[in-house]
């Protein structure tokens, strides 16, 4: 550092003759940088414009240049007669400035103010599952991405590119794209039994963002939400961050039992429920515990939301129609993924709100949404009206359907009396019991040491459950990895079992 | 309408032969539908296979495999040697039935049971801009689509989907695709003097999501939060939303009036501002203001949001810092879009929160999102890591400042003494500053009716402002629109002019 005759210590200036930033902005940066940091104290004074010139090696004009800028920023204030200064209004209003640890050092705040719920919630989340890059048996919500026409893909993608610039780059519908929310009226009607109106459906960045949206549209912090127990996590944190309070309502055989959430709270605003394939034990809810809860929600005025996640894939015959299908009082808000039905890259999701909820959908997302990206929804819109959709979701049905098939039979041989994997009707994954003294987490992470991915039932729950089991994802990945993954199953459950008592042991049946 | 001897009246189930739905599930569709819809009540007994077999000209079998899966479905219930029932069950649990209008009519529910925020949000809203597909004069928010390199981006996209399946169809990270946060980080450093890490910067589906995740975490319900009078209507909107009581603060020429603020809400607990280009009128906040509000913020304990919408355009020099740049208190989450910058199909916008807040939003983006599309983040990612971003901002700097040039040369010729245009520093929109006795409604429907688009600065209003005037965009446009825009806002302002009164019109100063 030099100390200039006529004004106060200036730090290295440092410029870079061969940079493409012009001189003079350079030193405007540098001498700003060093007065915003404190370097450069309020009230001290500037070299002269001369000086400064002089010094640096550049012509007077710039140096003139210079503090014409920074004068303009307000950064410094220059006195007929008596140089430039350091403005004093700076330190005067600079926050924590004196009490920082030091210039250029950041002072942390504390986390706080944080709205109520946020703090409230923060304590609740429960840890959502891990999706590797490269699939493995037997992680879940995962479909096949070998199996996705990505050429296909790219070729409506850049299809897309060439259609007419303010469509492909102007602001999208709030609400969603028409073409996809009549392409998807037609799909539910076809595939879902679900009859609405383009108007009714509302396309969002991915089905977690409607929770999201749902919850803060209709919940009031505090209001009590019957959630399925085990029940999907990220659906829960989402409706917890809503300020949601949520009442865990058992499954049985028939999926969510009504009768115990009215003992546990009659007074319940909303109930989410998956009851296609529910989410992760696969019960399919039975048509009579259907009209049980629809018939609870209207005596309550509470809203449903059913989440179809996986409801497009189905096994044995006509699935049942989804709640949306019989629901005449309007009380059900029918969530859709294309997460698994195409790609979870996407996020891209739906929700079909009853016709008077849908008003009120459609006022706050021209309000308050500027919707999700054009071209993904115009690829999707494209997709499905040229009949891609209906063919990919065939072949994905068939192709699970096998996969599933591998996982039974593989398990059957390999892992009977430990571990009984359970048939689904329906959807990408299904659950496998523990047999005997074996420990769910204990079995998690010794598979996961060997490449093998399953999910603990308990990971699901709000309250502890008599199940003891696994979610196995079948959709993934192809046969070989799932009888390779069965393979090493088997080796960790029996490694376990026998070392966790030998009179268990004896009670496996081995084929 | 047939009647069976040994059972219900059926309606017409109306097969369709030459279907490619099997004939089994075409049956059970129709006998599921006559009954979900009360046209089979409960209790009324079915004909038997056999003999639907025999009126339907379908095998014993077929019908058989109808009612086994209506059974399974618990439509109908079977006794033995009594035949099959439309359930009972049904009836009980159907809700409204038989208040219903009609079978197949819906029913629509009151759109109450809505969150109280919601409720009281839904008044207050203001209606946002319409941002047509073709740009025209003088179109507010809309970058020039026609300059927009779209045959690059296409070869950027189509690169993307050869890439390795896991990465490009698999789920994003909840917080943004991490190459895209570097890509970022370096950029902000270097354009907008934003240091901060790759991990304090959040991708969201567009500025607008950030205003909703910010207000939801950070407000409680009744929160007062200082809002810029005028101000930008689509953060207005999401902040209420979220509960918060917006206290209207004034613009004065140096941007947001802090005093004014802190004697209406010294308790407010967030503040939006637009320092950069204030929306709409186009002011820069000075330095020292700037300052004055970290301080308040600071005292108050409050947070500040930084909306630097089209900062990236500048046209005098180097601009000031931002609010981001000089917060070392860590009060400043910093929101930016791609919307203006690139375009708003995208959908793609960032925060950049303080490093303490920072954490949190971390923690609740794992526990409640799904990221960004992948493709979207990846290519924005290239285009940036590329330096396509650099020289593209470059060039549309160069490209809206003239445009600018030629709104103000041509309203300076024609404008005059009517409509005062003001040369704005930097962004992508100007305001004109209406003279006499001009009604901004007025001029507004009179402009649009000859397809000429203008805001009146009271759209934007929380309460009236002595300004009277309209946003003008001047970038959406090239020069010969710009030049036949103002040429109609000459006619319609003279027009409207000479009918509101001749003592004004001699005030008027023709060149």
């Amino acid at each position: 550092m030099v100390k200039y005759s006529g004004g106060a210590l200036l730090p290295t200036l440092g410029i870079d003759r061969d940079s493409s930033t012009p001189i003079a902005a350079q030193l405007t940066s540098a001498i700003r940088d060093a007065i915003l940091s404190g370097a450069l104290a309020a009230g001290q004074r500037l070299p002269s414009s001369r000086t400064l010139a002089r010094d640096q090696n550049v012509s007077r004009t710039t140096a003139i240049a210079v503090f014409d800028q920074l004068t303009a920023e307000g950064l410094i204030t220059s006195r007929v007669g008596d140089g430039a200064y350091v403005s004093d209004a700076l330190t005067a209003h600079r926050p924590s400035m004196t009490t920082a640890a030091g210039a250029g050092d950041r002072v942390l705040p504390q986390p706080a103010h944080l709205a109520r719920v946020t703090q409230g919630a923060s304590g609740q989340y429960l840890t959502r599952l891990v999706h590797p890059v490269q699939p493995r048996a037997f992680v879940t919500g995962t479909p096949a991405y070998e199996a996705f026409p990505v050429a296909l893909w790219a070729r409506l993608t850049a299809r897309y590119w060439r259609e007419s610039r303010g469509l492909v780059l102007g602001y999208p519908e709030p609400s969603g794209l028409m073409a996809l929310r009549k392409a998807l009226s037609a799909h539910l009607r076809a595939n879902r039994g679900v009859v609405c109106e383009p108007e009714e459906i509302f396309i969002v960045n991915g089905a977690q963002e409607a929770f999201n949206r749902i919850g803060s549209i209709l919940l009031n912090p505090g209001d009590p939400v019957w959630f399925e127990n085990p029940g999907a996590i990220g659906a829960r944190n989402s409706l917890i961050s809503c300020g949601a309070r949520l009442v865990s309502v058992p499954i049985d055989r028939e999926g969510i039992d009504v009768a115990a959430g009215l003992r546990a709270a009659p007074d319940f605003r909303l109930a989410f429920v998956t009851p296609s394939h529910q989410h992760p034990t696969g019960v399919t809810m039975s048509l009579e515990r259907r009209f049980e809860l629809l018939n609870a929600a209207d005596q309550a005025g509470a809203w449903i939301v059913e989440d179809d996640y996986d409801g497009e894939f189905f096994y044995t015959g006509r699935p049942l129609p989804t709640l949306k299908s019989v629901d005449k009082a309007g009380r059900v808000i029918y969530v859709g993924t294309f997460s698994k039905s195409l790609f979870p890259a996407l996020r891209l999701g739906f929700l079909v709100a009853p016709p008077g909820l849908a008003e009120v959908f459609d006022r706050i997302a021209g309000a308050t949404l500027q919707g999700a990206p054009s071209n993904q929804q115009a690829v999707v819109a494209s997709f499905i009206e040229e009949g891609h959709f209906a063919s990919h979701i065939r072949r994905m049905r068939k192709l699970y359907s096998e996969r599933q098939e591998v996982l039974l039979d593989c398990a059957g041989q390999r892992l009977s009396g430990l571990l009984d994997v359970v048939r689904s009707e329906s959807g990408i994954q299904t659950v496998g019991t523990l047999v005997g003294p074996l420990d769910e987490q204990e079995v998690t992470e010794a598979a996961a040491a060997r490449g093998v991915i399953v999910a603990p039932i308990n990971r699901f729950c709000l309250e502890p459950v008599a199940m003891k089991g696994l979610a196995l994802g079948f959709s993934a990945c192809p046969p070989r990895e799932i009888r390779a993954g069965v393979t090493i199953l088997a080796e960790v459950l029996d490694r376990l079992a026998s070392t966790s008592g030998g009179e268990r042991i004896s009670a496996r049946r081995r084929e």
